[in-house]
């Protein structure tokens, strides 16, 4: 668990095989297996429900959410936790358990690294 | 094509409708209008090809590239024509015709704002 270093490489604890993994996408022409694992990210913010709960979750007080706090995306429980689920999945939020509600939080690393691809190289 | 300030809400020349318009997606919730115009710009990086296809242009010598410079990326040329529109569709890329061929260059304000998004809200 804690060996995660300041590197281009973050594997983030409970991300399914999904990290940022790449220099700025200004840099150098990526590989196809660097678009594929940078696209599953860019792809999950790429849904404006999913954005929306990705900026609620993430401007949250405490820094999580559960969709018991969620209410007014106009969109039923079972669909919030559709969208939550994929956003785990890209790696961008991570989970927890506790009594009845899944509680959802941002992975900063990730979403920092994922800043920095659209960073100028210079 | 001079009126463009410093602001949070960018409208670069030739792109249609489509700009960042917002704070961080950690300082509070997205409006339902915040995340339907933000979220196209992350979902056209949200394809492996596009997003190859993006990096390319933006790392290509000179700061553009046209179709004709493109030619390892594993799609036909129509496919890439495709896809490089769709970018410029959702405002990261602007094109120009010169001769034969359209050349197409990253906006550099809007890819900062779309990283500032996934900036931290301090």
């Amino acid at each position: 668990m804690s060996n995660v270093e300041v590197l281009p490489l973050l594997e983030p604890a409970g991300a399914e095989a999904v990290a940022p993994c790449c220099p700025p996408l200004s840099e150098r022409p990526f590989t196809a297996e660097e678009a594929e694992r940078t696209a599953r990210m860019f792809k999950a913010l790429g849904d404006p429900v999913r954005l929306r709960l990705f900026s609620l979750v993430a401007s949250h007080e405490g820094g999580e959410a559960c969709v018991c706090d969620i209410s007014d995306v106009g969109v039923s429980q079972p669909t919030v936790s559709h969208h939550l689920k994929k956003l785990r999945e890209a790696g961008l939020l991570t989970s927890e358990r506790r009594g009845t509600w899944v509680y959802y939080r941002v992975e900063p690393s990730v979403v920092a690294a994922l800043g920095g691809l659209l960073s100028a190289k210079n």
